[in-house]
């Protein structure tokens, strides 16, 4: 294991070094497991931090309450602080040691500002810069093993789709569905969701990012679902839009345009292709019929360890498309007071191609 | 609801005069929602900030996609940005006309460090400092109705243990147990669960943060139950220890040292009583029992909207206690290899004294 992780952080490290970093702060989350495999159970308010060095010197620092949690880690210098010493005078310590006195120091972009400011004083010596276009250099190419995790992830989602097909909905609080969803994710082996569900009935599809409330699922509804599982770390992420009865014609109109966009934004998917041009390709044919104005987010994000990562799928993102690389395409129509559309696929290149690791038809389906 | 809002604020702006401090950023989180209502549903890696002024002006700024969620906000000046803009430049515009050239600036402890560092370019020209000690002389003082909500969220605790009381653990997973806590608090009318379970048996009872896992609850075990209530925003926490069976000596020995700490300490809370003072009066019997070493944590953490707030009942926390304080009492032993014991309530002051708002008994239950 360590020489697993040993090799992705010697890749960090020739970033830094080729970015004049002198020195990288990691904090609990998925940065922190990609490169050490650690996943520090609860970490809040303390301090808890890796220091990476350009010569691939690892420190870590951790509250007392983790010291058994920590017994054969494969990291050698561990420093661990108890409640009655102030660990950002430690953190400082640290720093200059294993940095120097000046230069640019990249921080891990989920670290809590709170340790920051608390560190201001000497960190303020130094340029800071987000660890996240570094990292994602390494992160945004998945390996085999990555792949079959996301594979694995993605199954579990088209898995939940179909028992929710199996449930009556009519008449069931979206809130109530959602709680399916989850208990469902982990029933079918994930570790966790990997976001709270959406579901988003009627006129509450109009939000791309509702919250599920009280409101009974009703005949005549379109009906969102948007969720995903993490397998061993990796996340899924899915979303289907369904007919509750027949849906009217404006619906049904809606529906097909976004379904257009979908299919035809991953027909685009190819090695070399750039990521807005992907977003393009969406964006044009919804605005061709009518409702660019409500399409109001990007066509996609990448995925990974993080539900949001590197590669976006927008209008201003110019990462070429590799092998490897993994992304949800989910184009969505939004018309307030009325309903909203979305589809979303998982998508991987894969031998230059995409490939849909979220299998689930994208025809509509009346409940 | 303005008015309630405008209130809460301008405390926090007499307080950012007396600090000298000439700006504050707050984002998305406890410190938005206790300062606005505002809980914006998914915000992600996504720039949303609160900016205020020492003069009580108050800015949003926000992405397009709350754009909806926003409508009939109280909120007069809202800035929406669009995916093709660069937040961060109009971060800094924002910065400069609200709050100045120099100048100190209080920063959400809650912020991911990415807005910060993509911003650091102006931010720099500041001091920073975090916002927290400012903003908790608020909030660790509840109100009348937060105190209300509390016992809600209290009394949720208590009826959760309830019916776990009545299943059979014996032979069951922990993670299967920690999901049915979960639904239960869902089920009782919380909002969501405060935190994720802990349950923890057998040995694995001496990691005080362990994570549930596929081992199965057998005879013999001690068993820790560690969970809590989110009820209109705000949180329970309580822990209980049951015996899976007879105790061994040494497993009762030690539950009544535990419960004796957590006894003595609840009776030392009284207005005017500093925190280390209750922290000192459990790990003091603890330690006379010889097991100060195995005490690995503070006492206890103050509770609200967040879950760990202050005030810390802690050995370096100077805090004088007041009414409408409210925090935990959970002092625990741990035993590597062997098994954990911890008992937690949640108190408030109430005219001067302790009340414990969570009521389960603190008697070993054998189950």
């Amino acid at each position: 294991m360590a020489a697993h992780f040993n090799r992705r952080i010697e890749k960090l490290t020739s970033l830094m070094v080729d970015s004049g970093i002198s020195g990288a702060i990691i904090s609990p989350g998925t940065n922190l497991f990609y490169l050490t495999g650690l996943s520090p159970s609860a970490t809040l308010e303390r301090l808890f931090a890796l220091l990476i060095s350009p010569d691939g010197g690892v420190t870590l620092i951790a509250p007392k309450l983790y010291e058994n949690e920590l017994r054969g880690c494969w990291i050698e210098n561990i420093v661990i602080w108890s409640d009655s010493e102030n660990p950002y005078a430690i953190l400082s310590d640290l720093i200059r040691k294993s940095f120097g006195r000046s230069g640019k120091i990249a921080i891990d972009d989920n670290m809590q500002a709170a340790h920051i400011l608390r560190a201001y004083e000497s960190l303020r010596a130094y340029d800071l810069t987000p660890l996240g276009p570094l990292i994602s250099k390494l992160r945004i190419v998945k390996d085999d093993e990555e792949i079959k995790l996301m594979r694995e992830a993605a199954k579990i989602a088209d898995k939940v789709i179909e028992s929710v097909i199996s449930e009556k909905l009519v008449g069931r609080k979206e809130k109530e569905i959602a709680r399916f969803i989850e208990n469902e994710i982990v029933d079918l082996g994930a570790d966790k969701f990997s976001f709270d569900a959406i579901v988003a009935s009627g006129p509450n599809g109009a939000n791309p990012h509702h919250t599920p409330t009280e409101r009974r699922i009703s005949e005549g509804d379109l009906l969102i679902l948007d969720f995903g599982a993490k397998y061993k770390g990796y996340c899924s992420d899915i979303t289907r839009t369904f007919s509750i009865g027949k849906p009217s014609e404006r619906g049904l109109e809606v529906y097909n345009i976004v379904k257009e966009a979908q299919e035809e934004a991953f027909q685009a998917v190819r090695e070399g292709v750039i990521a807005k041009e992907i977003d393009a390709v969406a964006r044009k044919i919804i605005a061709s019929k009518g409702y660019g104005e409500r399409f109001t987010h990007r066509t996609g994000h990448g995925l990974g360890l993080d539900i949001h990562e590197e590669p976006y799928i927008a209008q201003n993102s110019d990462v070429e498309l590799r092998n490897g690389m993994t992304f949800t395409i989910e184009p969505g129509i939004y018309l307030e007071g009325e309903f909203g559309i979305r589809i979303e696929d998982d998508v991987a290149v894969i031998n230059g191609r995409g490939e849909r690791l979220t299998k689930t038809s994208r025809e509509l389906i009346i409940l």
